[in-house]
């Protein structure tokens, strides 16, 4: 198991319905070193890219993106959910369906922070069904800019979202892949990487 | 000026309706390096201070928190602006109403995070009538933690949220105070400081 295994594994909490909670250290209180973990390993797989900026999506996407953007020494554009009065000007939108909130949204980024010349990672604390993850890829292609990769921390192995995004040709990196879960016991079953 | 004064001075724009656009590197795409300075700062200004724990809301405020978070070695906490599916159990609960936005949100945090114990430093990246801050604090204390102080990027000294906060008695540091914009000339006045 790698770190970020090992800290599921240690305070990770399996609920009904799929649901894997890791609120006590990735997404609602935050653990920052093991966040800047994560952001030195996503520098090592994609130590070959040359990354101009890295995306991601509010709100918890923005922890996990924040030390890559940093390793990498880029800037760090987050996609918006929702329309702001403080945003104007033309839009990159694209509009996703949330597995855990069940609602739809537009996502957006200005058309100002993103353009042909940009190599991107793609950055999310979680992987499902992968609406999220496809609404950013969308916005990349609007913008011309090359996705040079994608990277998760926790991708749902028994979900369709990574296979997806797999067999559209993206190289997709996900630090615990989760096949399983059992509610009963708590185990975790991670798929084996190299 | 300070570092961030002189960057919104380069790099802010001032648009109609009292709007400080500070997009392009604090608040849709992000300058690390700007934040992690934003970091250092907040810990040279409550070095004196014992932080167990710095407590934000999301969205943007984010990736304020984060480098202040990792200057004092404390976890972070965000607040949500809405119920998830995925937090459960008992929360703290507070309504505040953006000026922004124009609406009203329930703030949460899982009573998980936040205790009797607790030292905060709360981070925002905005105060302008200081709704969100409101929130926060409310919800800080309906945890009986102690806030040792709040630290607030870019404040709008015209409007009325510095003054409520500091009138109850709160330490405030705000890295940047803006007093005054003139649209026409782009011209942004910021207050004296120490």
């Amino acid at each position: 198991m790698n770190f970020l295994e090992e800290r599921i594994v240690k305070d990770g909490i399996v609920k009904p319905g799929n649901v894997l909670k890791v609120d006590s250290f990735l997404n609602h209180q935050m653990d920052v070193a093991l966040l800047d973990e994560i952001g030195r390993e996503f520098k090592r797989r994609f130590a070959d890219k040359k990354i101009t900026k890295v995306l991601t999506i509010e709100a918890s996407g923005i922890a996990i993106a924040y030390p890559v953007a940093r390793e990498f020494g880029v800037p760090l554009v987050f996609a918006k959910k929702s329309k702001s009065i403080n945003i104007e000007g033309e839009m990159y939108v694209a509009e996703v369906e949330s597995f855990t909130h069940k609602n739809k949204n537009k996502v957006i980024v200005s058309k100002r922070f993103l353009g042909p010349d940009d190599h991107l990672l793609i950055i999310d604390d979680f992987l499902a069904n992968g609406c999220a993850l496809q609404g950013l890829i969308t916005i990349a292609e609007s913008a011309g800019a090359t996705v040079e990769g994608l990277g998760i921390a926790i991708e749902k192995g028994f979900q369709i979202g990574g296979r997806v995004i797999r067999n559209f040709g993206y190289r997709l990196e996900s630090l615990a892949i989760v096949d399983a879960m059992d509610v009963e016991t708590g185990e975790i079953t991670f798929r084996a990487q190299d």
